[in-house]
Parts: C-alpha cells; structure tokens; sequence
C-alpha cells in the first residue's frame, strides 16, 4: 500500500534543468556536526567542547588543511542521487583524474598522462542502487544541451568549447533520437522475451538511475575535492556543485570554502 | 573557557560496576533507521516506502540472516566509550575469535588452533582515542572483583570459573597494588624528566582510555555478532553487551533479537 | 618505443569464445601460498610450519569454512581482465545478489525481493582500468550466441532458457547490428569534434574493456563465492568460472574445490 | 614435528640492536613492480611497456608526488615485525601524528594540538599477530639505552634531549626490573590458576610481539610518510628505517629517495 516509486525528495537540486537529474540530502545526524569534529579532535587530549567558537572554527579548517580529516569521520549524511549511469560510474567506482601534463627531463620536453583510480567509497560511504537486472528501465536519459570538443592536444584539459558554429541543437536532437530508439530496441527485446539482464547490455550510458549515497563529513569534503575541480568532467562537476549547495553552511561552519576546496588547500 | 575535561554523557551504561567504564550513544542520523534499511534494499526495484510495517520487519531481519547487510549501512550512530586499553585493542584492532576445536582426520583426532583477526572497523566505522603521548594518564585501572581460569585443555573455552576456595578478593587487591606501584613509577619517570612518550609504555594494559567510535548500523551488528558470543572475552563482552542495550530499540524494531544474534542467525 | 598496445599475456583463458574477452593470471607473490596460510593462522601461537601436510590443508580448510579467512590475506594475485563495460561494473562496482524469494507470513505468502549490494573490492584489491576518456575505444562488442529468458515470477531466479523455437542466430545478427551502427555514430561524433568523454555516453555497456585486479586469495575467495553461484549472471559467472580456473590448483591445495565453493561452505 | 617455534628469518634487520627486535621481509610478488605501476597507469590508455626505463622512472615519481598512487597498489610484500605492543599500536591500529602548533588568529597567538588518527591498514594490508590469549608470553622487552624528554612548551615536538646528567643507564636499570618483576607477577598469577587472558592485562606494553604484515607498495610508501618523520615517536620510525632500508632498492627504482619521503613530497 505505501509501497510506491521513488520520489524527488524535499529540498532536492537539479542538476541538468531537464527535470529529471538532481541530489538531495534525506538524512543527517543530531548532532553539531562541527562540534563533533573538534571534540572528535580533542579527546586526544582528553578534553572537551560544549560550544562552538572562532577559534573551534581555526581549528577545524586547519584539520582539514593538513589532512587530518579524522575527525571529519563522525558525521554522516545520506543523499539521494539521480543521475546518468556514467555519472555514477565515475562517482563511485572511479575516477580518472586530470589529463595530459607537460615537464622536463634532462633538458627533454616529455608528456605524461596523468590520471587515477581512486575508490570515493574508500572513505567511509555506503551505496545501494537501482538494478537493471530486476526491474525494467524507464526511457530517461541525459542529453547535453551545450556540447564539449577534446582539447587540441592529446587530453590536456578535460574538454575544451567547440567552434561557435557548431551545431548543439542539432547535436541534441540526434541524440535524443539515438536514446528514443535504443529504448525501443530495448523494450522490443524484452517482448520478444530476452531477459532484461541481457537486453539492458544495449541501453547507452546515459540512461538515468537512482541511488541512495551514505558518507561522512570526511568523505563528503574527498569527494568535493576530486570532483569540484576544473578537470572533472563537467556532468560529475555539476554533482559535485549540487553536493557542495546542501553542504555548504556545513562546510562554512569548519571554515571550508568552495574557493579553498578548489584551490587544493585541503 | 568551555574546553572541559571529558564528561560522562547522560545515559551512558556502566561497564564493571567500578564508577569508571562505561558506554554512551552520544548521536546518530535523524530519519527512522528501520525505513531507511528497507528503503536502501528497495531501491533495487526504484521502490519506496513511507510507513514501516510487519512485512517490512520480515524483510529486515531476513536480509540480516541472509547476509545481505548492506542496506543496514545508511544508518550511523556515535559512541563514547571507556574503556582498559586491551578491551579497545580487543574491539577496535583485532579480534582473535574462538579457541581450540578438535576433530577427527582420517580416523585420529586432531586438536586444532581457531581464530582470526578481523578489523571490525573494516565495516564504515571511525574511531579517535585519547593518545598517551600528549596527556599524562590518570591512575584509573580496570580490576576484577571475580577472576577466571584458563580452560584445562588448551584454549578450548574462553576461561573457566575457578576452584570455589580461590581468594578474589586477595587478587584483587593485589593488582590493584602493582597497578598503583606502576602509576607512581609512571608519575617519578615524567617527574625524572623522561618523555610521556615512554614513559606510558611501562604501563600496564588495563589502564583505562576514552574513545569516540562511530558506526553504521551494519557495522553495529557485526560487532556485536563477535562480541556477545559466549567464547569472546568476557571483558569486551561486557561492553558488547552495553552497546546492546544501547540500540536494543533499534535492533528489534528491525527483527533482530539478542537471542538470535548469539545464536550465530545473521 | 616499447610502449605497445595491451597484448593477450600468455595463459589467458577466453571467456565467451570470441576471439576477445579472456583472463589471465600475470603476477603472484613467490612463496608458497598454502603455507603462508597456515604461518598466518599459527602465528597467534608464536609458531610456524616449514612443509605443508594434510593437517595443514585440514586447517585451511577448515579456516575458510568457518569464516576464519584473515590468514588467506596473505598471498596476493594480479589478473588481467577483458570484459564488457557491464561485467566490470558487475565485478567490481557491487553486485546484485539473487533474486525473488517467496516465504510464509502469519500464513500469508509473501513474495521478497532479495539483494545486496556488496563492494568486492573490500576485501583489499587493486583497479586500474581503461578511461574512455582518453582512448578511443575499439569497436569490439560482447554478443550473446545463445539468449536467455526471464523467469516467469519476478526475479524468480537469475534468467531461463527461452522457448525452443527462438531465433538466436536472428538476436545476435541484429545486435551486432546495433553495436556496429552505435559504434560508427560515435566515431562520427568525435569527427564532429565532439569530446571522447561526452560522445562515449552513447555507446552501449556491452563494449569490451580492459583492467588489471589485483586481490588477495581471500578476495579470489571472496569474489568466487559471489559468483560461481547459480543466480549469478551468466556473463559475471562465466569470468568467475575462468579466474578459478587459474587458481584451482591453489584451491586444491588448501583443501576448496570449486563444488565446496558453490555449496556456500565457507 | 615440522610445527616449530617462530624463527627470525634471513636478511631481518635488527630494529633496536637488543638481540630481540627487527623487521624482514619475507615474501613479494615475481613480476617487476616498476614495470607493474607504469603499466597499471597506462592500462588507461590501453598500453604497456615490456621495459622499464628513464622516462617510466620519472612518471612513477610524478605519479607518486602528486598522490595518484593507486598503480602502486599492485605490488604486495608480506613484513615479519618483531617489535614492542606500543608500536604494534601505533603502527597498525592508529597513529597521532605531529604535536603542538602556535600559529596567530587576529592578531593573537594560539595554541593548537594537531593530531590525526589514521589506519595504516586503510590502503590494503593484512595482519596476523600474536595472541596474549593463546601463548604465554616470553620475557622479552623493549628497554632504551637512552631516553628522551618532554618538550618545554606543551607537545611542541615529539620529544627532546633529556639534560646531559640524565642517568640513563640507572633509568634503563630501573626499567629493567621493573619489567621482570611485572613479569614475574604475570607467571605467578598464571601459575595460581588465572586465565592468560586475565594475566596478561598486567603486563607493560614494552613487552615484545610478533606479527606478519602483507601491504601494497602504496601501502609502504603511505606508511613511511607517516613514520619516516622527524615528528614520529622513535621507536615506530626505527622501524620505518628498517622497512625503508628492505624495499630501498625497489623505491630507488620507481624514483622515491628517502629525502623525498621526509620531505613530504609525495
């Protein structure tokens, strides 16, 4: 009876203003979260807090700033995605970092990838998601409105704009029609009766899907720091912004800004 | 102004009867942890629930007997602990499991060692601890008022009552003198000059510490399913019990009993 | 100029008999592993063994029966995948255990979804795959020969043979079409001038890709446990199917057959 | 019969020169492990390298200063530790990092304790230890020839010189004894019939355990970041000397000097 489809949960952000992408947060704990982090902090020292001052909030942000985010590590918050299936790829089973980097060796200009696989899950966080193999796909993708060109040389940004006469609605409308019939494909498969297991394999990577993301302060400012930097691609980018908008007052509370989140001070 | 020393928080358990140890929950997240096991496993199916009912109960505590943990770990709680140094080492490094079990290889019996070391912090948890190098301890010890025996063959149990004319009372005040003689000589080696440092390593492992641990809901359980077993010992299974007691409500509003998480059912 | 395109390493095992997919073991550690297991389990008694006997393999054994599976952490694999995008997110991401189950209720039959989520990286393993964000993939696409179906009732199990007069030759024929004229638009969407990044969203999860695992045998365990089950997918338990393959030697001698395995002993 | 007491095994290095302590190593994978991380690296771009040379060199020490360390992860070594409990503590449960830091917050100096609980067994490795349950102990402990003092100002460093009169021979005397009669305390009470478990409880945290230590090459490198510090306790960075010295050669390779780690580079 009050078993129901997912719904968008209160105080959500969209990600991509198609009325489909967005995050919310849905669970936190009772506590101050910064109070937490510098009692979490101080019982090194056996000492305690009961209020929060300025000199808590210095404390904090230099926490953070040396990396020692353990005490970031008692407070947790649940979101709730949704987003594009590579999205999620990237979120939570890797991330590859920046690109393409230029140095000099022994006088000889060489040029390196640079990249990383790093488990976001390695920092405390729990994940449950929708799976393709029990229930069957409702027909909504992801589709740029504003499309990105590789940078000229090898990988050396993550994208670069695309010349001023490109054609982005144009662009759009194919692929819009290329995911219309790929889900066509895929629910005449399923009727011919293919197992949605099987015929799922066939469905592109921008089908969107749900997902319940549960992780500590400390994981939440790990994620923000690979993820809110110019060199992640931008669709993970803009969840990473729509993360940071309902932690902020949090992360403004420690003395965390995006602009330190950025500028790699953490 | 406000940095006091450690409190004891409200409804924190007493550990040994002594006025010393304890546990106290001190947070955890605001929504029902109950919804929020079955709606972590419903998102599978892009399903969801608003009330919690009698069939929601069922699926809890089958997913828990089924191994199927996971949804549990979207619900984190804190808890303050304190505790003798080896019980943290017991609960938060290692566990050694049960003890010695014979069986019969190719018609001879055979005595074999069992035991494991498992990180029960590999399930999401977070823990910081009062550290030995930068506060000067207080002489808090633990010490029996009833002390066991090693069992008669090898490790086969944990430990055993011992004969009913063995003077507990004399023991106890025994230790309690080696550990008040170790304190002072603790207390004369800072005074001599020597770094905290070293001079706690001459300190005996019943000497009582603080700690912070949070934990999912998960990771509750699986503690609690090594720790509230018969054969571990019986001084972290006096803290597994109070951290039972502590979410009794919780666990049997999700189907799982003391009862059956002794009996080994998860 | 050593620098290559990734070859077949030599005793690779194919997967679907395409010329593509396979696994191979490329590196291992040089001790022995099974007496490693027995050092590691022993070492709780300050004691070691230099032969392994068939008290030793008993331990073992008996050790992974009973969960006690610490001491297998010890000797370390790296394989080399290739496998199609959803196998990996299947391998690694999380898997989705098996399925419907039905069971009684206040004699009222209830029909349960059963799942999990579980991370098989937690058992501390290693990933480093392709990035499509960098390469240009390959259009080189995993096809069924043979399709299944889905079981009558929900999720009943994981999929069913489907009725004899399928056309399966006509599914494959036309999926190889789809994958063929999904691969070509993406080539013409990067001659567009279209990121990699953004013009890979689109193509389907059937395509093949490459990594290299690196995992404990306790995670090889781990890992076959999950997935040589029969509710496994197909495709998951077909590379499961191949990684114990090339350690079934390695099984044996520590006393797991791949039926014990199956059997959920351990 | 081939069941024998632990053995120091060949090419350990002696951590305290006291007959007692040391590190070897006892087990590694077969293949390069410079070869494996650039091409756990470059498996991103779908190549490989059969040779090692001067340019992978360079790429494996810009990927590990600039923390893409996870193509570290697919080397593991397995360590035999024979060291103290205090540094079994700090090196595998947690670690405090440095001390007291005064830095001025409007106009105003302050004071503050920085700190940081860190599993080292966070980046993948495995830990089989002694058990206190199951042995009774040997006799053997940690005892410095020369000690160290506290600070002046609260933690400021981890510790100091102690003044040139300090009897350290006469402190190490008085340790001495102190530890034999503990011990002496420790076989009496066993021998009145009170369970290990009990007994050891009393024992100092010098006393000497044993331990096997499987970790990735990232997991080395993380840890002697840690512990190769000037502000690391004495004792646990002894023993990242003896582990920097076992896999000197291999650090060399992949462009890691000790300089480097003390640095801070990576």
């Amino acid at each position: 009876m009050s078993l129901t489809q997912l719904k968008v949960p209160p105080g959500a952000i969209e990600t991509f203003g198609d009325g489909v992408g967005f995050v919310a947060l849905v669970d936190r704990m009772q506590t101050d979260h910064a109070l937490k982090v510098v009692n979490a902090a101080r019982i090194s020292y056996e000492k305690q807090r009961t209020e929060f001052d300025d000199k808590d909030k210095k404390l904090c942000r230099f926490l953070w700033e040396h990396g020692h985010t353990s005490p970031y590590r008692h407070s947790f918050y649940t979101f709730h995605w949704k987003a594009p299936l590579f999205v999620f790829r990237q979120a939570f089973k890797y991330q590859v970092g920046s690109g393409w980097r230029e140095y000099t060796v022994n006088g000889e200009e060489v040029a390196l990838e640079v990249f990383d696989v790093l488990f976001d899950t390695d920092k405390g966080c729990s994940w449950n998601e929708v799976s393709g193999r029990y229930v069957q796909w409702t027909p909504e993708f992801y589709l740029p409105r504003t499309f990105r060109g590789n940078p000229p040389h090898g990988n050396k940004q993550a994208s670069l704009d695309l010349p001023a006469d490109f054609d982005h609605a144009g662009e759009h409308a194919l692929m819009a029609e290329e995911c219309r019939l790929a889900f066509e494909r895929y629910e005449a498969r399923i009727a011919r009766g293919v197992a949605k297991e099987i015929a799922r394999m066939c469905l592109p990577q921008n089908l969107y899907s749900q997902a319940y993301w549960t992780v500590s302060l400390q994981g939440v400012l790990h994620f923000l720091e690979q993820r809110l930097k110019p060199d992640a691609q931008f669709e993970i980018r803009t969840y990473a912004d729509a993360v940071f908008e309902l932690v902020r007052d949090d992360l403004e509370r420690v003395g965390v800004t995006r602009q330190a989140i950025v500028d790699g001070l953490g």
